[in-house]
């Protein structure tokens, strides 16, 4: 029988948004066809795919025989490998999502409220009561990246923290923090 | 010619102690040896391994042709592996000494002493004025291991910190501290 062509891989950039929300994406391919008399011709053609909620980096979507024609071969496969974006705010760590936020010494200690905007664009907010040290996580259940398997439910949200010491403190604010948590 | 065993490799576990000072070690070996005559007779010997000043994990001692006697074969080579033991308060990072220092965040925050003993028994006396954040980290040049090339010269000491925070303070505290950092 008639040989195949190998497939041809072609990345497909996607957001963090975009995965999260699914999203259907369209590709204009140009590609030779040849008719009845083994004659080609151009040809351009418009794919459409749909990305589905969760979906991971990696993820192949497959057009089967999308190649160029010739005589006597099938063919190859055009195939889309997802590929994913880095984002301004969140990193993804399967199917959860992780932020870590800047915040002072003094909020660390004190308390502070994160504001987030999720990537369906909800404002997010997480009031934080306990003492944040340096490796503090704080998880929000749900608030993570679709299961591909099951996008109703979500994976975690997890904020870590990068907690900013003050460069220099003077005699006195040494002599108070001293007083204050030795007591 | 003769054909020579393969060489027997064997594992010479040291201290952080005794590869920072070099040191002289007594290894006990038994073997077979075989006189004019072809017979074999069991013999031990004492080997000596001189262990030079700064030595790294993987190094290799040959004692040659120091295995059992066989009629028509040379006698396999002996080879000591030097390897380092853990150490209970430095770990070796090529030619630098590392230690993790556990310090509350007062005294990150308002100056600490770090008292050490080195490999060779000495005190180190440390000062630290400087406000010690998560990744600070504190050199003192020449306190690391002997360079194996040239032992007159050393690494670093590199002093790292665990700061513990406090598990909870009180709303007093925490207003005091809100007073002092944000003045």
């Amino acid at each position: 029988g008639p040989r195949k062509a190998p497939p041809i891989e072609q990345k497909l950039p996607c957001t963090l948004e975009e995965l999260y929300k699914g999203c259907s994406k369209k590709m204009k391919i140009s590609r030779e066809i040849s008719d009845a008399s083994g004659k080609t011709l151009p040809v351009e053609e418009i794919l459409t795919i749909d990305i589905k909620r969760g979906w991971k980096k990696g993820t192949k979507i497959t057009f089967p025989e999308k190649g160029n024609e010739q005589p006597n071969v099938i063919p190859s496969d055009l195939v889309f490998i997802i590929d994913e974006k880095p984002h301004r705010v969140f990193t993804r760590d399967g199917n959860d999502l992780v932020v870590t936020q800047k915040i002072s010494l003094a909020e660390a200690l004190t308390g502070c409220t994160v504001h987030l905007t999720t990537l369906d664009g909800r404002t997010l907010t997480v009031p934080i009561n306990a003492v944040i040290h340096p490796d503090y996580e704080e998880v929000v259940a749900g608030e993570g990246m679709p299961f591909p398997k099951d996008p109703s439910k979500k994976g975690n949200l997890r904020i870590k923290f990068n907690i900013k010491f003050p460069t220099r403190l003077t005699p006195d604010q040494k002599s108070g923090i001293k007083k204050l948590l030795s007591a």
